[in-house]
């Protein structure tokens, strides 16, 4: 790999950087893995979603001590594999190491741990048993049942990343993979992924010492990943990205910009602080409807906003990704 | 909060610090239940070990989306948790938030997901039934019993933070309380502190756009808070430090120079390949032997070094953690 191709001025084409950053040793395995996956639901005419899920890394040293991230537990992919697997879709679910996964999201060790409501019997003849506390069978059967059912109907395929290197080799890989299905591909982009990463030729070696003053970081950006997966990886494939902004007044702007800018269906934009209750839908109006008000000078009225809005205070249990979910699917199969 | 006494050389002392940086909203909450706990132990004479585990973040945004971190999963100290609570001791156990705890530690969502193991029985009179696989029941009981123990005699609080200020308040807060057990309070610092911070006066309010070309940022060094925990909060604890380092050759001279530094009693330096089955204890010689050998003209020989293997190809289940846990017993048992 020569520093030469690295370019100057900080921009990466997707091109080069995949030329320049080295692929994650795992790439293959979990390539092949998913080809398999893939080929036996394209065989069935299923429908493949993939959702993407929690943040991406950004080392600073390449004996990795201390790294960038982005904020996401993973809530909003996890949750919404679970609805996917509902509705009766394939589901390859690619999330950060260690944040939430679809059904075991319901037991967090810190909000909802399992051992509390394990309890542990008085010995009997056949010694200690452990069994589970009457309050919580309920939800633990619900949710243990559509477990083991997405296991044995093999309808669920995880896949793991650390850093945004990984997101984008693997992101590559799997929607290369997925150009197959066609128009049955539902690509589900929640992940929170990294506007900045560092250029393996920039990173130091060892942990960065503190003793000499303050820490300058300076990164590039990552490229735009959006535009040869539109453009060159996907066969008809519909693609959802989502945009989370802590400026309510940035949201639509933001995402009405990405689809002019990658030409994908439909971009989710949500405020930091009100993703759990509110979003919007932001896609392009059908054509129909653009030629009929073509004669209008305004480009905003070539997009159309569609909110989702629930009530936690009515419906504490309601999840919004359940609304998402039916939003998706409506769309997708309008346009199939 | 004025920025005229944030000190234009990037050189934070603790009292500076403490002076600019405002403390974390749940403090006052935390403090008092972590008192309560503490005076019900110091009056049974029991000693009190504060375990610190997993990484710190240092947000970049006020209504933060991105962050610096640092690598740690917090098994070092989840696991230690769980050996100071067999030795007898009551454990205040401060922990990144969603980084492993003791006993749940065991059943990771990702390695060993406790739905795995649970079956569901075919349906009879009373419905359907949840079990635990038999294979998993003997771990899972002896888990469960020692959790269950720890939680009905009250000697496990546990106390979270994110940001290294979260750390940085809760840890003089908690010290502070900790002052009331005299000797009878040993400090276990295994969380991986980022040595640098972004002081709030610097903080970007909104997440930083991409749009304007690389990314730089510029941080302060977080103040040494050793020394005021060693000749300020606290009153004859024993204290235990850690450094991590990837460069093996840097760990002995880092480790010396940080007793040299805080006056503490022990560094336990740990290389990050080999921290699961290699670690070194540095500590200064007993004064005798400092004494005779005081003609040595060699500082270094003021510091003893031991180190600690286990073979893991013999015994893959062995947790380095059990014997960390018997020398520290050892040496404060010595020094008490």
């Amino acid at each position: 790999m020569s520093e030469a191709i690295v370019p100057s001025d900080n921009l990466f084409s997707a091109e080069t950087y995949f030329a320049t950053q080295p692929p994650p040793p795992s790439l293959d395995h979990d390539t092949s893995r998913v080809r398999e996956f893939i080929q036996r639901h394209a065989k069935e005419g299923k429908k493949v979603v993939l959702v993407t899920s929690g943040g991406t890394t950004v080392p600073l040293e390449l004996n990795v001590v201390r790294f960038l991230d982005n904020f996401s537990a993973g809530t909003r992919g996890a949750t919404s594999a679970e609805y996917f697997l509902k509705a009766g879709y394939a589901v390859i679910f690619m999330h950060r190491q260690f944040s939430l996964q679809p059904f075991s999201r319901h037991y967090s060790h810190s909000t909802h741990p399992f051992l509390d409501f394990l309890d542990v019997s008085p010995e009997d003849t056949d010694g200690h048993e452990v069994s589970v506390t009457a309050s919580e069978r309920p939800q633990l059967l619900e949710v243990l049942t559509a477990y083991k059912d997405a296991h044995q109907q093999g309808t669920l395929h995880t896949l793991t990343f650390v850093t945004v290197n990984d997101y984008l080799w693997l992101l590559r890989a799997v929607s290369q993979e997925m150009a197959v299905l066609g128009r049955n591909a539902l690509f589900y982009l929640a992940a929170a992924v990294s506007d900045f990463f560092l250029p393996r030729q920039k990173m130091s070696v060892h942990k960065i010492q503190s003793g000499k003053g303050s820490l300058h970081i300076e990164m590039d950006q990552v490229p735009k990943i959006l535009k040869p997966l539109v453009e060159v990886w996907t066969r008809g494939g519909f693609i959802v990205s989502f945009k989370l902004e802590t400026d309510q007044e940035l949201l639509i702007p933001k995402a009405r910009g990405a689809l002019a800018r990658y030409g994908h269906q439909v971009v989710i934009g949500n405020e930091l602080h009100r993703r759990k209750y509110e979003v919007v839908f932001v896609s392009k109006q059908h054509e129909k409807a653009v030629t009929e008000s073509s004669e209008d000078p305004d480009p905003s009225s070539q997009y159309e906003e569609s909110w989702i809005r629930i009530d936690l205070d009515k419906d504490p249990n309601k999840e919004i990704e359940e609304e998402i979910n039916k939003s998706c699917n409506g769309i997708w199969v309008n346009h199939l």
